[in-house]
């Protein structure tokens, strides 16, 4: 069976287990030869994936129990088979929900690591610079490089920190293992989303 | 007395207490008929002040004790007038920097409030959204216009209480008086990069 999570950057699949990625550009000239079970928030892409035969959205197929108006389905995917803790989806954006007991209490967005490295950029070519993957987070940085490293993660650690309090916090998405590496009792599975989908495609009968 | 902070965004000048602020474009081609003593963290308008007699550079005049490599002249300006706690300028990027007995203890960088909505709209047109000032930091998010503006304040104002402590924390910049609302204890204070300078022009007599 395969499986697509399509982004607003790369289009991601898991075909039985194995996951593969592709950007957006390659992936709107791939065809597929059988059934690929997709979630997508990306609005551009749309109609060129109904058009497509073989391609089925699953998402009017999940139900979550929120408040929250106009959860994207990535959130919800990732959020449908966690019954307590904090879910972080590390993409071109990072989303934080919280569910307790299988009822999602809401959640808030940020920027994702190459968006703030950009926002940096943006703002001055002195601030145009990589990100220290080894920064500590314990001392006050002492030069320019770090001062943007221990600005992008710090603040992420520090409110997720508070957010979760006492709960699990599960990481997915591409930095997802990058971020989780910061969090003392921090879980990375980059088959949250997938694993919603496989559970709901057998829970619903969907073909 | 005329003096001017020049940034990446905005000139802003100090006359005789009176504020006032005035785009780089504008800038370019504003001539003084007066010494205007300034700081200037634009690279590229070097050149240019170089060239302008009336314009007189306090850069060098300042000194600050730390241990920073290669500290901006306003993060300098902003620290060299308090002996003790967190200084925060937020303007196109927020720097926080903690004074410590007049010592320069380290400091950290963040993309400014316009720089952070601008990254969300270049990831998703679905997260070109307005900041909601009137934000509650208190509950978890129920929208994603709200999550965005949480996912911008909160992470700033979580991170700057753990930075402070008990320390007193001074906001100045563009955005420090809308920040200084969300901190308690926090005071704005406009003048005081022109304040540092004012005392420098004493103290050193310069002329």
């Amino acid at each position: 069976m395969i499986l697509c999570d399509i982004g607003n950057t790369n289009a991601t699949f898991c075909d039985n287990g194995k996951i593969s990625s592709m950007s957006i550009k390659d992936f709107k000239a791939y065809k597929a030869t059988q059934n690929v079970y997709f979630i997508c928030v990306n609005d551009e892409l749309k109609p060129h994936l109904k058009s497509q035969i073989f391609f089925i959205d699953l998402e009017n197929f999940f139900t979550l129990d929120t408040s929250y108006q106009g959860l994207g389905i990535d959130r919800i995917a990732s959020c449908y088979s966690v019954k307590n803790g904090v879910v972080v989806d590390a993409g071109s954006a990072i989303t934080i929900d919280v569910m307790q007991n299988s009822k999602h209490l809401g959640g808030y967005i940020l920027p994702g690591i190459s968006a703030m490295l950009k926002a940096y950029e943006g703002i001055s070519p002195r601030l145009k610079l990589p990100i220290n993957s080894q920064i500590s987070l314990d001392f006050l940085p002492q030069k320019t490089a770090d001062a943007i490293s221990y600005g992008i993660i710090k603040p992420i650690i520090t409110l997720l920190n508070e957010t979760a309090s006492d709960k699990n916090v599960y990481f997915t998405g591409g930095d997802g293992q990058f971020l989780s590496r910061f969090f003392k009792n921090g879980v990375y599975d980059r088959m949250l989303a997938f694993r919603s989908m496989q559970n709901l495609i057998k829970q619903k009968g969907i073909k």
